[in-house]
């Protein structure tokens, strides 16, 4: 069975607490041993479920020391209420550890609209801490899970100021993916000693190169949020911005966030293949999101790759009405290494044949030059298949 | 059988020319006994179509007498041949009226990138011409087809200036149809004698109050044309809008226009459902445009509609990451006649009984009310099933 080591002074628990209609996990709790420099970047969607509103005031609070987790249920959209249950469980959770309700944070995902079975949260709360251990990281990640069909965790060890440190990262999304965004949940542990404002900033910066690439379904969630524990157990001195060791711990973090993303993108719901868009030569680096984002939107191109059908056509039709600037006769596409179209036509040595071949794969690049300046961008996104619309539908 | 009686003075023909893989009807002519008076919106996607080109051009020139389509090829994304090739077809029509090929509007649709088999449509030219006839409006309507499941066409009769007077709409259009541009292939056909600003003006008007507010996919096309032409055979005084009976015209192309923008909701590929999403209270009407199409092009509103779940969170969610201002404890939804969000939660008298009974119908309607102002919009869309992937995976 697959373990998830996690960071010294951290321990977890995934139960099933009875909140999801199949009989599988739903609430997990993490904790750490010390009280940890928090950060965390929130969904920017105006209508924010009560538990982004309670994670909005824990994150300025000092001393952070568990994240409770349920799914099967947002609570979004239940109005005060909604916090009140949301400061509820953050206080039976804070009653256990006898540290104030604001050191913990509270993360749901599922329906929108229900109010949450506080009589489950609470005895999934009881049971949470008696499962509580250092082995327990995979419950954790499984407890995430809603429609995802795997879940989705590492952990690595780098060397920081000569002590050995680990990060873990947990996540879940399959749905509701939309660039642009903090994207679904993430959890990122540490026992690395970091300063504050210094995880901050690279938790923002690695969410914008990695969750904020990405792309299912063009839809953005009311409960997106990613959290950084760190807790400093591994006796290194406060990582700073200044640190020597700084570039080597946030691109540790930046790869971990990377790859807990394309976990997402794969396990996109219904998706069998994984699509990068990339846009070179656009007017701005703006202008070239906004082209990538259109054809990685479009249901056109997604359903066109599920048929492993190359149709550049498509993806012309979704620059031409993105809001990037685009001329016509200067735009060239190319499938990994085959070129299709050159100066806004088709290529004289296009092959079709090496174009279906390129589309046939799990994971290919669409290159798009549009000649007009420096900018640059890339989304990831999946293909779509009509297992997106049964489970969406069911 | 169905016919279509066309204006006076108005003769068609609707022919396979093999340029579709499938032997069915793929080229159309309309042609006017004498020079009409016309009008076009075109799309807005930077990447147009050669015939997209050409009619802007023909639209500016005196007097037109015909509209050639041909369905299975777009002719876009086809660099200068592509213009040569829609000048050839347009040069070939004039010939057999003794005009200028600028009198000739050509369109095209189908698919992005193929060069126009120019010998079957050379030779569809002809057999057009043989087949000519005032009785053959269905079979110009059957060829416009592309993924349309059926043909869109109406005729109406009115009376103006005392004289009997007609208008024929016909429209194709089924998937890569996004609101708010002129959305798909559309002519109306008119023998009312009507000024050309007038014209202009009402057909850029209705277009803007239906085939703008209607959505599928998301996707707009490179091909996209309304094309209105009046003759003047009714022997009418010159329509202007300064004309007693310009009101009547005017709201019968509007209505036209609105039905055939619904009948290609309804045959939206897959689509077996026509929700209509209205939006009051927004702070502006822009803002409410923008919160009612984030509502009718969310993939998740349109799968859970095929699945006649009421998921209104759906819909908060959508409202929420729209580019209209929304706070959330303002916000009521009802669906149809049932109160199913006040203040931003579920509605205690809300019924799931009564809700899942109007997302069972054929067509409902979602009011969403802001309460924040008095912006308003209407956006028309259908429900998403696994027939629009299989569609456009094969």
């Amino acid at each position: 069975m697959k373990t998830l080591p996690l960071p010294k002074g951290f321990s977890a628990a995934g139960i099933a607490a009875g909140i999801k209609k199949k009989k599988s996990k739903d609430m997990a709790l993490i904790v750490s041993d010390v009280p940890a420099v928090s950060a965390a970047v929130f969904t920017t969607n105006q209508i924010k479920a009560a538990p982004v509103n309670w994670g909005i005031q824990v994150v300025e609070h000092v001393g952070a020391r568990a994240i409770v987790l349920n799914s099967g249920n947002a609570n979004a959209c239940t109005g005060p209420q909604g916090m009140i249950d949301t400061e509820a469980t953050a206080q039976l959770a804070a009653k256990h550890l006898c540290v104030e309700p604001k050191n913990v944070f509270v993360c749901s995902t599922g329906t929108i609209g229900k109010p949450l079975p506080m009589d489950k949260v609470t005895a999934g709360v009881e049971t949470l801490f008696e499962n509580l251990s250092p082995g327990n990281g995979m419950d954790a990640a499984e407890a995430m899970m809603t429609t995802d069909l795997v879940s989705k965790s590492l952990t690595v060890e780098i060397e920081i100021g000569g002590k050995p440190v680990r990060i873990t990262g947990l996540a879940k999304g399959s749905g509701m993916i939309e660039p642009n965004m903090a994207t679904m949940l993430g959890f990122i542990l540490t026992d690395a000693a970091v300063e504050k404002h210094a995880l901050q900033c690279a938790l923002r910066f690695a969410t914008d190169t990695s969750f904020n690439r990405i792309s299912v379904d063009g839809d953005q969630s009311t409960n997106d949020t990613v959290i950084a524990l760190a807790n400093g157990s591994a006796g290194n001195e406060i990582l700073t911005q200044d640190s020597e060791d700084w570039h080597l711990f946030f691109l540790t973090l930046e790869k971990m966030l990377f790859e807990l993303a394309m976990m997402i993108v794969k396990d996109g719901e219904g998706a069998t293949k994984v699509v990068t868009v990339r846009v070179i030569g656009a007017a701005s680096n703006g202008e070239a999101d906004e082209a990538a984002r259109a054809v990685a939107n479009s249901m056109l191109n997604k359903t066109a790759w599920a048929g492993t059908r190359p149709n550049w056509g498509r993806v012309m039709d979704a620059i031409g009405y993105s809001h990037a600037q685009v001329q016509e006769d200067r735009v060239d596409i190319a499938y990994d290494a085959v070129p299709l179209v050159r100066d806004g036509q088709a290529c004289a040595e296009a092959s079709e044949t090496d174009a279906i071949a390129v589309v046939s794969q799990e994971a290919f690049t669409i290159h798009i030059n549009l000649n007009l300046g420096d900018g640059e961008a890339v989304v990831y996104t999946c293909n779509c298949t009509e297992k997106y619309v049964q489970i969406n539908v069911e």
